[in-house]
């Protein structure tokens, strides 16, 4: 039996290091998928420094696209030599989230996507979309379904305001798809320069948030006054506060992060109570959510914005770029 | 012409005083209600202490019912001797809530109900459920349609859990308006003897919140750990956390008071995110919501539960027991 | 290894005959159910009468109750001695109905619960409502979780008007269903003494369209002229004209079943777009639904009506007494 | 008093005639408007045919665009030389058709756009989207909002796959509102030449049902087997029955119009219900729909297309070319 090498997590925080593996043959309803890329996320970086339960040793990493190489005897709509991105909660196949979500994310319940072989459930692959490289594709399973979820939860249609915060990975792809979505979008950074590179992919108005703090004003401006229609939240504490004061009456925000590391955001009961704001939380989405994301991704030749590309091997600089707020849009790993 | 009483406050903060007044004609599109009841709302308690803005003097009081004694030569569906009571918000006819959605509300922004004759919009008159009587329909339009809307934010349904928080009028009535939906009851209280009130109300579970400072897990164990499907929170900063944890997964928490006073409350971004909470504000509701409310309020032969029966002459005994929080459910004004 | 005896058809339109068969472990998702009773609906007549394909041989009937007796070792959540029923489409465990609900019926894909001991997926069956006999829990799975979806797809709500066309087993479940969640049910039959049953089910109206052929007005008149919130149409070509007049602006007319026989249906396109009419045709559930249906079933102690109670021997008698339309509401079979 | 010419109807089916008539002042709540320019819609043709009842005499056209010359006291939000449509349905102001939808249109129940000035309720103006002509803005209130309302009701998204049938008013501006919401876009035509001008607005899939009759097929080949999202039905008897197969399982048709004539369409009960299919019948849409159909033809810089443009006084000819079917989009009336 043929070997090859994945990275392994031998326990919580330990560097990931390189260990043959034996490819095994896929299950009756499974894939075996030759990994080509993977990409990096603030879920990521937790699990990578240790702070996600589960067994070990495991391979890390929740996303990654590669080529099917083999098929398990049940799997139908999917064939060798198919290139396939995974979901990052494979087991919630469609519909809203229920009890029967159970949190099995690869990398961390059980092996993920580091390794240049990797086996999952066939249902939980979804073809790449055809205009996209590998690595482009490994992008979408966590930061382009939640950006994706996060505008079908408010129903965003066209002419709708979007205000999307910040310029990491699900902020530029919300950007991305709310202008597919025929949406004006508000952009928020505290860097000039990030903030072109999202006036670049499409969005209506830029506001710097270290020269304007207060941005909800600003988005109130750019709408007339009326306040935008959904506003995607990833800050938590930071900026949950001027979210509901951004959106209009009965406008929705949709809490996706808190990458401002408190768990608690003080909330102004009569800001939500008085104008009838909608806040809702949301996790990833399902694997038909993850495809319906690929499918616009196609149909509008969307290509997710990586600003770094590294090696494999060099992900101790992909955690570094990431905890220093380096990156624009996605850091992406090539897996040879 | 003839005249009348009005209660007429000179003032923010002044005491309501008797003042005659001429009846007047109604408009082509409104009619003439001789005011026979009123209820009390924390609203109004929050008006008569002077802290709403507007024009004085004005007679205060947002809720009422009585009889019609003249109508405008446009009005359909309405005539004279018709039993009403009006809408807490009369400009807000139907649909969600819009930009055109003025915050004019009666005994804010005009003439409230605390008067014998009172001259409305015809549209923003529904009739009397009819087995109610007209101190009993006097509490239906804020409590009875801010209950009803928080319920139909949720989609409520039959074998759905419901928690109520506290026995004021709108949990109370929230209570008997979920049982009409088919719905299980959970309901909190500092107070065995109110919960009393609760359970011959139909209430399923009783949880003493003094006794039982952790009611969301009590919540949890009512519910096999699954957790509510809706939330009607009244109580803001004090309550607020405790109700996102108190619901399952994708369940909702209806924003509808803040009776703690506090203005902000903190929220856990990691249970709203993880478990996909949505938490809605809500205003009261719409003529229409109004309308539906009382509609089932007559099929199901609903009774507000009513503690006191005071005149209106009695109006500062009102505020004291409001204040005193001893009321359990509605404070009624008899107007004679 | 022990037997018992199931009834098998040989081919399409062969009569069931008694075969003994080895009792098989469960595989590690399953459970083996000790069967008990099952029931009758349509479905299972056309099966009988042979117009479905599928393979051959097997054991018909798409419902069924009875006792688990062994479980897989990966099953969660289900335990020896557990009463359940089983889900008229194990395949779709929730959510709307996507391409992944593939159209397999226990009955007609595979071996249904004519048999003393059946084996399904463990994840579509569901916990009997305690209150229920064996004979009453198998009427649920098709005809009560049917009756569940086309309530929840109108949002039925307190208050709502609801209409049932004829006394078969879906429309004296959607009957008690839609008591369950508050609304006023309209009741039709071609007799008397059907309607009577449906009186004592909680009918609110009762229109015998023998006699009041035009029952789309009687509704109209029960409804003050403005129609009803929901119809429930099981009978096709013969009634979709008038349950689309019989409904409000907007209301839904939910098409379930075709008992007339014929394919199509003439439908006004004038009644349709003046009034806005939604049409909508459903398909039993998901085992969501299924569940979520007997919860409600649980929670307001409802008992499935069941005019005909046979031994499992006599299913040529029960094919009869549903031809001959003698039901009232279901017909359930004793199986030893 | 100045005067003006209005083209007033004697009664059904007289040709309208230049009447000088008086320039009033606006009500406290209403707009004059200099009418600038109209459309005609198959509404209108149907009206100048004498088919409509109403009082006589009266101004025809429900559709038109002008300049605000004068406005009452109470308006705001409005002013003197603001460019302007009107609302098709102008007492439906916003959320659901409910029975507060009076069927009163412009032109019907009263004076519609054909005289140099009119005078409306300023709530049901709406302002011209800046890039549009007056002629360009004067289609949208009937065809423009219908389309809007039609994507709305399926909630359509990017990816999402739209049937528009023919290349009329409604057809082609619901295939450019479609292409603003991010969806793939299939236009069937009897004419090649016809089907050209979709595509230069952007129609993904062009089908000639001429040469393929079966155009169902032809949209469930362009979507991979799978079936439409939403097909928009204008045709009613003709369309009706493939427009239902042509949708994926629980997609949408929407019923906007029956320019085949006939009332009834036959409808697969098998097809509808057995692939849970949305049969949803709609009547232009509110005022708030108008608004906001505008506001996304605005951001998307959207040109109606229109094939006719005609001075208002060759009615006649606007007329015969729409019954000779030579429209291609929208006919549009100058009025100087």
């Amino acid at each position: 039996m043929e070997t090859y090498t994945a990275m392994v997590m031998e326990e919580a925080g330990s560097v990931p290091r390189p260990e043959p593996r034996p490819v095994h043959e896929p299950g009756r309803d499974e894939a075996v998928v030759r990994v080509r890329a993977s990409s990096m996320n603030f879920h990521d970086l937790v699990n990578l420094l240790g702070m996600i339960d589960g067994p070990w040793p495991r391979v890390p990493m929740s996303d990654g696209a590669g080529e099917v190489v083999a098929v398990g005897e049940r799997v139908r709509g999917l064939e060798v030599g198919d290139r396939v991105t995974g979901a990052f909660l494979p087991r919630w196949s469609h519909g809203p989230p229920g009890p029967e979500v159970e949190r099995y994310v690869p990398g961390d319940a059980g092996d993920g996507w580091l390794q240049q072989y990797a086996r999952f459930p066939a249902a939980a692959l979804v073809p790449v979309p055809v205009h996209l490289t590998d690595l482009e594709a490994a992008t979408l399973p966590c930061a382009g379904t939640t950006a994706w979820s996060a505008l079908r939860a408010g129903s965003v249609k066209a002419g709708d305001v979007v205000v999307c915060l910040g310029t990491g990975g699900v902020s530029l792809l919300a950007l991305q798809l709310a202008k597919a979505h025929g949406a004006e979008v508000v952009l928020t950074s505290s860097s000039d320069e990030k903030l072109r590179v999202g006036e670049s992919l499409g969005a209506d108005h830029l506001v710097n948030y270290r020269s304007t703090p207060d941005w909800d004003r600003a988005v109130r401006a750019a709408t007339g006054g009326r306040g935008a229609d959904l506003v995607l939240d990833v800050g938590g504490a930071d900026t949950l506060p001027r979210s509901v004061r951004a959106v209009r009456r009965a406008g929705m925000v949709v809490v996706v992060g808190a990458v401002s590391g408190a768990d608690t955001a003080e909330v102004s009961i009569f800001d939500v109570m008085g104008r009838n704001v909608h806040l809702v939380g949301i996790t990833v989405g399902s694997v038909a959510d993850h495809a319906a994301c690929c499918r616009a991704v196609e149909l509008h030749r969307i290509h997710p914005p990586i600003s770094h590309t590294l090696d494999w091997t060099e992900i101790g600089e992909a955690m570094r770029a990431m905890q220093a707020h380096e990156h624009v849009g996605k850091i992406a790993l090539r897996i040879s």
